[in-house]
């Protein structure tokens, strides 16, 4: 599957497992469950590399656990980068089961840099070397010079991209809702600065859809700006969506219902903390202890896949 | 020194080396000296972790020749990761090499995420873990929240941070140069992005000065464009420069002699290929052969520390 375009591939596994979630990966070595610390250390023995190794266990059973009920995964690079080297082995581990398990997986780097760099980053992780994933979390800060290496990696090897457009987290609107001087370059679109990234995407895309109509570089928009998330669905027809904020950072499955077209199709919707540590939650069916933290997570993953395609249907 | 603070740290290194000069450790594996290559098999078998021993070997040599010449180096993160774990291993002694070399550290990872996910990042490197640094370079697209927790981090430690503000690269006009509708928020600065961006930083270090009257939230300014920069420095009295773009770019100590203040202050400039593939250029005082390309780079990180002094003079 690894040659198909990316955007079809995403399409195929939404229809096929009829759900839009993506899960977080982004274990925080203070809320694993106590038994992953314990069998971790009795593997490699106490230490830091069993910090790193409890990251991999645990992934391995909430893959498992959540395959069935999510189209993706994103592991968030920073907490397997906190590790150093066993962190990054973890990752390595990670990626690859999960994408034998028919999860895609996507990792969450934001990465970004001058051309010959971005081209380093792109081998990294849009081609087959130990890292690679399916796609990748880019910045757009550098402009096209700084992006156009990951787009020819993503046709290389279908792969996809995900640009930052509006974040989810509380003061993007510092940077991305600042109004801009009009200019007819970016016609269609609104004025502040996310929608003339917004446009940029659109353009980076525009050669490279797929047969499901959508392109191997999407969008992150975060959920938690609804109004936000329905002028960009309008004006990025053929761009999926990457669709944070969902659970713990506070947006609902009708707030992020307006990321997706008429079709139910163009979005994936990310939880992390609500599905990886569900087994700390108090809405679910019953208590679940810390040693079922996967069936937990199993729970919290399918409730989310019912109440998205509730709200779309 | 770790606890000392940042700024104050590059300030007594420029002063005692009386050097600006950051060299930038972008070791692409295709350019590496063959013997580094034959060294790195010899002493970790053929195979992908013999192409990032290589790394290692290569960076030791580097380092010790540039020492007495350089006041810090740039570590750019992209060509580790693209080895996976092992290029990460090679990273962290690379790291810990230069700083036990008296060379001050400087991450280019140009990380980004929310808050909670900006805290992983900046224990990964701006704290004692097996890749702390002396500063790493960040992007600001998702405004404070997503920088603070770095700052913090940097007050806790004695780290600092560059927030690209004006990258180097062709198309860093693109977003960056955009113009904004006016607003008293920016008083004194331009209309443009990234001065915008530039006024943040000043923000976000306002209350981090250290005694050398410079803060620990540093800026990159390319020195691609000698305008910018000169306008940037007299907007940020108290904010490091790290000014990329020099030799392989195109800048030359001209160009970036306008990063400095009245006192040849405020700035180091960067050079990777120049420096480190220097045993591959014609304009040296004589032909260095492969084997020798860290006498290569010791003359070239001479040669630039000399023409930048002497601008200022």
């Amino acid at each position: 599957m690894t040659g198909a375009h990316f955007a079809d591939r995403l399409a195929t596994a939404v229809e096929a497992k009829q759900s839009r979630v993506c899960v977080g990966l982004d274990p925080t070595a203070d809320r694993l469950p106590p038994n992953v610390r314990q069998q971790a250390e009795a593997e490699v023995g106490p230490g830091p590399q069993a910090a790193a190794h409890a990251l991999w266990l645990f992934n391995r059973a909430l893959l498992d656990a959540v395959a069935p009920y999510a189209v993706a995964v994103k592991p968030q690079s920073a907490y397997y980068e906190m590790h150093g080297w066993p962190g990054i082995a973890a990752l390595e581990r990670t990626i690859a089961y999960a994408r034998s398990a028919g999860l895609l997986c996507i990792l969450d780097g934001k990465r970004n840099d001058i051309a010959s760099t971005a081209e380093a980053y792109a081998q990294a992780y849009l081609a087959d070397g130990p890292l690679g994933c399916d796609a990748l979390t880019v910045n757009p800060y550098l402009g096209s010079d700084g992006i156009r290496p990951f787009v020819a990696a993503c046709a290389a090897h279908g792969r996809g991209l995900f640009v930052l457009v509006k974040t989810s987290n509380p003061s993007s609107d510092e940077l991305q809702d600042l109004v801009l001087e009009g200019s007819p370059l970016w016609l269609g679109f609104g004025r502040v600065l996310h929608e003339r990234v917004a446009a940029l995407v659109s353009e980076w895309g525009a050669d490279h859809l797929g047969s499901c109509g959508y392109s191997s570089v999407g969008a992150v928009v975060g959920g938690t700006h609804p109004d936000a998330v329905a002028r960009l669905r309008e004006r990025l027809p053929h761009t999926w969506f990457l669709v944070p904020g969902f659970g713990a950072q506070g947006a609902g499955s009708q707030e992020v219902a307006a990321a997706f077209d008429g079709n139910g199709r163009g979005a994936i919707v990310n939880s992390s903390r609500g599905i990886i540590f569900a087994y700390q939650a108090t809405d679910l069916s019953r208590a679940y202890a810390p040693q079922e933290f996967a069936e937990a997570a199993a729970e919290a993953a399918r409730v989310m896949r019912d109440e998205i395609n509730a709200a779309l249907a």
